[in-house]
């Protein structure tokens, strides 16, 4: 997908959120443990319920490999459900993968092409052959970590790396590599007084921002320090969707939840 | 597995040499390729050829994961194949994962209970809670990137993080986490001369050492600067020995390579 497309899909759908797909069986309704494939029809029910006011799908890549090989299907189902029911909305497989040159290429190709992702979250720590494998493909997105949401945030990222902070030498540097039109970037909501600095360094890039919710960060303050002139975010929400309800209704609660968060970001667009 | 297990193996087998499986189909035998399941086909007869002089093995898992659900399958008989045959032999996911604290669970259970592997590389970025999941379980071992023998490598560890190396800060601040006694640290052999100084940071912990030969590091240098009264070292070697042919006597020609490395780190080991 290319960026004008979710540049239009978001003026589209007046939203610019994505629903994290971090789905374990111990917090699903337990009338799908009856189903064949219980995460695939959670998940299938949670897109169906959402689809109309979410712009990015973003499977958390850990709760399917924990299940091993049955995972593995549910993943590989969950994206082609996606792609051909809804090809417009953006994937992001949230991987999180850093790697020498060879074995990054083996990764971008396994979420690029078998899998089908649009865009795959990447660790900074090795460098530039670790990334520019994944920024090859044309039309695909990787989302690099730069300030993540969490308590660890503050171990190494936030220090001063040769005089400046290290998520900024991270956006910095990576600007500079190949292909780097095809970076977006991770910033953890939690953080969002960091947003202005950040956007003087990647005015442009989108910015994929979790931690809205349940780890306490403010859309609005996302907004305002975040937003560039093509929106350029994407604010991830997960357990504060998927599992609004524990019953029966958890498709039809998950949607009551989106739209809510759907017009709370609608009156933050102008046309 | 314990650690004093592992030192125990070393001299009873007078070897360090850590084998990375990192299995691209592209590249093994073409008669293989005939097998129901080619890669674990190549990886039996690899591990049996080997098992007699390695302490280590080290499956890519980006290599298994490029091949979809046939890849997590190859991945599953190997690691059980292992465990069935040759109990004693340390196992390594080269995961370098590394996500928020429910995550890194997730990840932790997926390698250390669902498929059973002693250790896992994981990645520092994300800081301690994306890294204290993993040195939860006992007698596993978490392998944590300081520095990697890839160029990218120049792009951030070696800077200086508040004025001493980010590697440095890395190997520093974990040392100060829970069950950090579970830590071992991934250290390029590319880059040799720094062990010295790592070695004053973390005299006791193992060092899983990538980069000898293909990438051109020197097993002499990297005894010299990194050995510890325990060895401490676990040397890996993937493409020197599993494609020293690629003929029908592709496990003999491995079995030779994995010899002569052992005859080198033989000469390095007193006991």
């Amino acid at each position: 997908m290319t960026t004008q497309e979710l540049i239009a899909q978001i003026h589209k759908k007046k939203s610019f959120l994505c629903v994290g797909l971090d789905v374990d069986t111990d917090k699903i309704p337990a009338h799908l443990l009856k189903e064949e494939d219980p995460v695939f029809a959670f998940n299938k029910a949670i897109i169906d319920a959402t689809a109309e006011v979410t712009v990015a799908y973003k499977p958390n890549i850990a709760f399917y490999e924990a299940y091993g090989i049955p995972g593995w299907k549910a993943l590989r189902k969950t994206i082609d459900y996606i792609n051909e029911n809804y090809p417009e909305i953006f994937t992001i497989a949230d991987a999180k993968r850093g790697d020498i040159g060879n074995t990054a290429a083996m990764y971008a190709r396994a979420f690029f092409e078998d899998l089908g992702f649009d865009s795959v979250t990447v660790a900074p720590y090795m460098g530039r052959d670790s990334v520019e494998p994944f920024l090859d493909f044309e039309n695909k997105h990787t989302i690099l970590l730069a300030l993540t949401s969490n308590p660890g945030a503050f171990d190494f990222q936030t220090r001063d790396l040769d005089g400046k902070a290290l998520y900024k030498r991270v956006l910095e540097t990576s600007a500079t590599w190949k292909n780097s039109s095809n970076l977006m970037y991770v910033v953890g909501a939690t953080k969002a007084e960091y947003l202005r600095e950040i956007r003087r360094i990647v005015p442009d890039s989108f910015l994929l921002v979790p931690g809205i919710g349940a780890q306490g960060g403010s859309l609005e303050e996302v907004c305002r320090y975040g937003m560039n002139e093509n929106i350029g975010l994407l604010v991830n929400s997960a357990r504060g969707i998927i599992y609004a309800s524990g019953g029966t209704d958890f498709a039809e609660a998950a949607r009551t939840e989106a739209l809510k968060l759907q017009a709370a970001m609608t009156a933050f667009i102008t046309e």
